[in-house]
C-alpha cells in the first residue's frame, strides 16, 4: 500500500509541524504589548514592598513600577495563606504563573462553559439537596498553576502547614488588552483592598487635576465595598439570581473587614478531588495522551510539578539541578506565553554565564543565596550582588548572567516571558563558543589555536558545574 | 487495517487542534498594538461627534480621541448612502467590521491578484467591448462585513431605502502598523473630507510648532484634492496609464465637490451576483465545506447575516435572543482578530452581569433604549445610565456589566477585539458563581449554605432572562 | 478503500491549511510591539549617519531616530568588511535581514543546542586535536541572510573584494522584548564601539538628571572594554571556562583596539562548507523536500539568493525585474516576520504606482538611481524626488508610491515588515482599478465608460512597464 505509506508519511509531517513550530522558541505568534523602559543602569534584588494582612493570611507585592519590572512588563506577589484560609475568588487583566513555594491545599478555576463535574454523593448536601462545581485542583509544594487572563480563581488551605504562593503576572502580555502596565484584580467576593500599589493615590490626584473631572462615585459604594457587585444595583442583583434583596446585599460584601483571605470555620466541607498521589498516578497512565492535542479547556491541565528532584532536566551530581517547565510539558502554557525554570545550585558550584534568547526572567530566592553578575551589551555590569531567600531579580532578555552560590546550596524559580524561553551558555558542552571554530576564537580573542581549544572543551558539562567536579576536562580524550 | 484505524485517530487529533486552537478565545495569536489609556473614571454613552454630508450620503464619526475608544484602540463610524449612493473605493490602516444597520446595496472588495470573475455578457458593453470585474457582493440588513487592513472597497445601494452603516476600526489592531491611534481613510477616486476628524488642525499646528518644519506640500495640491492620486505626478499617471495627461488628471478628481459618497445617475450598470436569496441558498448548500479549510483569499467570505431571528445562539422566548459571529463562522475573522454580537432584549428583559473575558466590547445601540451598569475592578461604577438607539459606549475588557431594557426592546450590536470574544455570566446557567463549591460561597459571602445553593441555582436561564420567566426557579427539581 | 480517499482529502485540507495559513499575507499572528510615529510630514533619502572604522572594515549606521525608521520601528546598518576581514561575533535584541550587496564569504551562526557537525579530518589540528564546530554557510552577492533575534553570528570574507552588506533590524518586532526603539548589538568577543549611535551621550545625560542616578559602573571597565565578558570578574570566567585567569583575561579584549571587523593574518583555517556551487546544486536536489514541514531550527535554511536574474518573479523584458523571497520560499522568515524585494528598472522603466498592503518598506538604492514619489492618505506629496545608489528611503505602509528609472538602470533591494509583505498595484494587470467595474470609476472619476475602460485594460503588464514596450496596449483583442 504505498500511498498509505505515504499517507502516514504526510502525518507525520503534519505533527512534526505543530510540535516544531511550538519547539522552534522563536517563533513568531508570541508577542507582547509594551517594549520594555529597559534603559536600566542598576539592578537590584527586591523584598517586597507592600504588606495586607488578612484574617487568614497576608499578601506582599513588589511595587510594579520599580525599573526591572516595568523592562519586564510583569507584576509580583507573594502570598501566605494559613491553614484553612480561603483566598477569595478574583481574575485579573494579566495571565500568570503562579508557583507554590510552601504547603498543599485545592484550588478551583472557574472556566466559563465548562460543566460542573464535582457532584456531592447523596445525602452529603444539607435537606438533601445536592451541589454541583467544576473541577477542584489539588497543589502541593513545587507546583506551577498557570491561570489564564480574565478566568477566575479561588484557593485553599487544606493542610497543616501555611501555603505560601509566588505569582507573577505578565501584564504586558497581549491577553491584557486593558492596560499600560498596571495588574488589576477582579474580585467576585469580598471587599478586599488593591493587591498592588503603586503611589496610587498620587496618580489618581494628578490624573484627577489634569483631565480636570471628578471621579464618578456610585451609589453605595464608598470604600466599604470593592467587589465588582458593590458596583451594582441591588435590585438588579436580585432580579438577576431570583433571590431576595437581603440576600442580593450579601454579595457586596460591605463593610467585610476581614480582606482577601478569609478563614473557613471548621474547615470546607467540599467535595474534594482525589489524593494528589492518585491524582499524579491517573496522569502518568494517561501519559502517551499527554501531547497538547486532545485537550480542550475544559479538560486542560493547568499544573505541573517542577520542584521534585526526579523531574529534573539537567542534573550535574556535583553541581546541582534544573527542572524546565514549557508549553510541551503543559500546554496551556502557549496560550499564556510564560514558563518557569526551577533550580538548585549545590555550595560553590555555578550556572555558567549565558544569555536569555527570546525571554525575560524573573528570579525568585526560594533558599539560601547566590553570588549574581548581570551584564548589558556594553559590557556593563548592571548587578553584581548577592541575590536572597524571598528576593525578586529582572534578567532583562539578552542580557549576560552568571549565578554561584555561596556557603550553601541557593534554590530558585524563574518565571519567563515566553512558552519556550531559552538560554545560550557561553561556557559547557551546548556553548555559543563551543559553536565556532577554535580559528575564529583566537583571531577573536587574540590567542593561540591551543588557548581557544582549551576555553571550546575544557568544560564538559551542561550549564551547571563545580569546582569539585570529578568529570574529566580533558576534552582531548572525548 | 490496525494501521489505518491509527492513521485516522491521528487525523482527527491533527483536525481536532485546529478546531481546539481557534476555539479557545483565549490563545496567544491574538494581539494589539497598544495598550490601552484604560485608567477610566466614567464611560459615556456617546453620539457621533462630527458629520459630513456627501452629495448622496451622511458620514458621521464618532471623535477617536475620547477616553474609551483610545482606550479600547478602535474608531467608530457610521455611514448613510442614498440609493443610487456609491461609496468611493477606500482603504484603511486598520481592519474592520461593518454592520448593516438598515438597507439593501452590492459592494466590491479589491484583492490584489484575484481574478476578475465576473464578466460582462456579449454586447452588454459599449462598442461590443466586455468589461470584467472582480467579484461584488451584495449585503442586507443584518449582515457583518469584515475588511482587512489596506484592502479597498467601495460600496452601492441599488435598493430603495437609505443604507445605513455603523463600522468599527480596529486601530489598536497589529495589521496596522502605521499610526498611533489615528484611523486612516486611503481614497482611490474623489476628492473627500477625512472621515475622523481629531481636533485636527489644532494637533497639526502643534506639530509643526514643534518640529520647527512646514509640511511639504506636492504639487498641483491644496485641499483641491486628496485622493492618492493627487500626489502623483500628471505624467507619470499618463504613462502608468498609457492614457492621454487629460484622463490622466481625472484620476485626481481635483476640485471634485460630491464628497465621497456621489450619485449616480440613472444607476449603476454592472454585472451583478444573483439575487441575495440565490446567494444564500448557495452558501447553505456548500454547507459542509464552510470549515474554513479550503477558503483562500480571493473566495473567503467576507459576510455572514446575525440580524435574522433565526440565526440565534441563545434564545429565551420571554427574554431575548443573542446571536455571535466569530472565526468559527466566518474564518477571515481570525485573520482581523474581532467578532461580533448582535442582541434583542425583550421589555423588561436582563442580560445578566456578566465580563468580557478577552475582549473589549463596543456596544452599538440600534433600537430602542437600556439602563446599563458597567464597573471596574475596584467595585467603581463607571457607568450608570440609559444607552439609546445611535449611541456607542465601549465596556472594557475584564470590566463587569449589567443591560436591562427599559419600557421597549431594546436591539444592539456590540464589536469585540478578538475573533472569539468569550464572556462571563455572574449569574444563571453557565455563570462564575455556580461552578464554584456552595460552601465557597456560603464563607465568602458570609451567608448560609442554603443561601448559596439559591445563588447558585436558582436562575436556570442562559445569560438572558425575564421577571416573567415562566421557567421554574425551583433548582431542586433539577 | 473509500475511507482512503477521505484520509486524503482531509490530509490535504490539512497541508493546505497550513499553507494557506501562511499565505494570506494578512493573518494575524504577524504583529509588532510599536506602533510608527507615523505623522511624517516628509520623508527624505537618507545617507549613513555614522561611520566607525576597524582594523578590516567599516560600519556605517544610519541614526534609528529619524523619523522614517521610527515609523518603521527599523535600524539600518552598512557593513563594508575586507578580504580576509573577521566580523566578530554578536547578537541583537531585533531579528534581521541581511542583503549581499557585494562579494562572497561565510559564516556561522551560534544556534544553542545544535550539533557541532563540522568537523576537522584527522592531522589537520595541531597537536593531533581535532576541532569541532557547527554549520558554517557561504553567501555570495545577492544573497538574503536571516538572523534571529538573540542568535549570535560571525562573518568572514574569504573572497578577493570587499564584501559590502546592509542590514536591517526590526526593533519594533516582538521577538524584541527588550527595548523601545534602541537595537543593541552584543559582542561575545573584541572591544568594539556600539553600532548604533543615537545622539546617545545626551540622552543618557538626560536620564541621569531625570532619574538623578549614577549609572553604576562594574569593575576592571571603563570603555576599555564593551564585550559581554567584560562585566564578570575573571575569577568567575576561570572557574566557567576552567581556564587560568590569564587565559580568562583574554575573553574580556581589553583595550583591543581592532574594532568589530578585525584581520585574520595568513587567513582563516577552518573546516569550510562545500563550494557554493555544491551547497545550492545540493539544495536544489532536495527541491521537493523544502516545503518547511521537515525543517528543524538547526537545519533550517538561513539563506536565499535573490540577486540572479534568473530567480526573477516578475519579468518585463523592456522594463525589468522583481524577485520576491518571502517565508514560503523561506520559512525562517515565518519566525522573523520579514520579507525582502529585489528589483532592476531598465533606463527609463516604472513600477506602476502602488500602496504596501501589509508592511512597512525600507528601500535600499544598489545602483544607479530613479525617482520617486511617495502619498500619504490626504493626497500630500511626502516624497517626490531622486533616490540614489547608497541611500535609503522608507515607504510606509498604505501610503502610494511610484519609481521610475532616471537615465539609467536602478536597482534596489527593498526589506518589508511583514513575511508575506503584499503590494496592490493601481496600474496594470492585477490592479485595484482594474478589479472594479468600468461604471464604478466612470462614475468616481467623473469620466466616460470608455474613458474608464482604457484605464482599466490599456496597460497590460504586471507591475513594471516601459514606454518603449512592444506588447499592445489594445485590450480590446485580449
Amino acid at each position: 500500500m504505498p500511498s498509505m505509506v505515504k499517507t502516514n508519511a504526510l502525518l507525520s509531517f503534519s505533527l512534526f509541524l505543530v510540535l516544531f513550530h511550538g519547539s522552534l522558541g522563536l517563533t513568531a505568534d508570541r508577542s507582547r504589548n509594551h517594549q520594555g523602559q529597559c534603559q536600566l543602569d542598576r539592578l537590584n534584588a527586591l523584598k517586597p514592598d507592600n504588606r495586607v494582612r488578612s484574617e487568614a493570611g497576608l499578601t506582599e507585592s513588589w511595587d510594579p513600577s520599580h525599573d526591572q519590572f516595568q523592562c519586564a512588563g510583569v507584576a509580583v506577589v507573594r502570598r501566605t495563606i494559613e491553614p484553612n484560609g480561603l483566598l477569595l475568588p478574583s481574575y485579573s487583566n494579566a495571565p500568570q504563573l503562579i508557583y507554590i513555594v510552601q504547603g498543599r491545599g485545592v484550588a478551583g478555576t472557574l472556566m466559563p462553559g465548562c460543566p460542573e463535574t464535582f457532584q456531592e454523593s447523596q445525602g452529603q448536601g444539607s435537606r438533601g439537596l445536592q451541589d454541583q462545581h467544576q473541577k477542584v485542583h489539588r497543589f502541593r509544594e513545587g507546583d506551577v498553576i498557570a491561570l489564564p487572563a480574565g478566568v477566575a480563581q479561588w484557593c485553599y488551605n487544606d493542610g497543616n502547614e501555611r501555603v505560601i504562593t509566588v505569582a507573577v503576572l505578565d501584564v504586558a502580555n497581549n491577553a491584557n488588552q486593558l492596560d499600560d502596565m498596571s495588574p488589576r484584580n477582579f474580585y467576585l467576593a469580598g471587599n478586599p483592598q488593591e493587591d498592588f500599589q503603586q503611589e496610587q493615590g498620587q496618580s489618581r490626584q494628578r490624573r484627577e487635576q489634569r483631565t480636570g473631572r471628578q471621579p464618578f462615585r456610585g451609589h453605595d459604594q464608598q470604600q466599604q465595598c470593592s467587589n465588582i457587585f458593590c458596583g451594582m444595583e441591588t435590585s438588579l442583583l436580585a432580579e438577576a439570581f431570583k433571590v431576595d434583596e437581603q440576600v442580593a446585599r450579601r454579595l457586596q460584601n460591605e463593610s467585610d473587614r476581614r480582606g482577601n483571605i478569609v478563614k473557613v470555620k471548621g474547615g470546607l466541607q467540599i467535595v474534594m478531588p482525589p489524593s494528589l498521589r492518585q491524582e499524579e498516578h491517573e496522569q502518568e497512565h494517561r501519559g502517551e495522551h499527554r501531547n497538547g492535542l486532545e485537550e480542550t479547556m475544559c479538560t486542560m491541565r493547568i499544573r505541573e510539578n517542577i520542584g521534585d528532584a526526579s523531574r529534573a532536566d539537567v542534573f550535574t551530581p556535583e553541581a546541582g539541578r534544573i527542572s524546565t517547565l514549557n508549553s510541551h510539558k503543559l500546554p496551556i502554557l502557549r496560550h499564556i506565553q510564560l514558563s518557569a525554570e526551577r533550580g538548585v545550585l549545590y555550595n560553590e558550584a555555578m550556572m555558567v554565564p549565558h544569555w536569555n534568547l527570546n525571554a525575560h526572567s524573573i528570579i525568585y530566592g526560594i533558599r539560601g543565596q547566590a553570588h549574581v553578575q548581570v551584564v548589558d551589551h556594553s559590557g556593563r555590569t548592571v548587578f553584581d550582588g548577592e541575590m536572597r531567600e524571598g528576593q525578586v531579580l529582572t534578567v532583562p532578555q539578552n542580557f549576560a548572567v552568571v549565578k554561584r552560590s555561596d556557603q550553601q546550596n541557593f534554590e530558585w524559580v524563574s518565571f519567563k516571558t515566553n512558552d519556550n524561553a531559552m538560554i545560550s551558555p557561553l561556557a559547557g558542552r551546548t556553548s555559543a563558543l563551543r559553536a565556532m571554530p577554535a580559528e575564529v576564537l583566537a583571531n577573536a580573542f587574540r590567542i593561540s589555536v591551543e588557548d581557544a581549544r582549551r576555553i571550546k572543551f575544557e568544560r564538559q558539562e551542561t550549564t551547571l558545574i563545580s569546582r569539585r567536579s570529578t568529570r574529566s576536562g580533558n576534552w582531548a580524550e572525548a
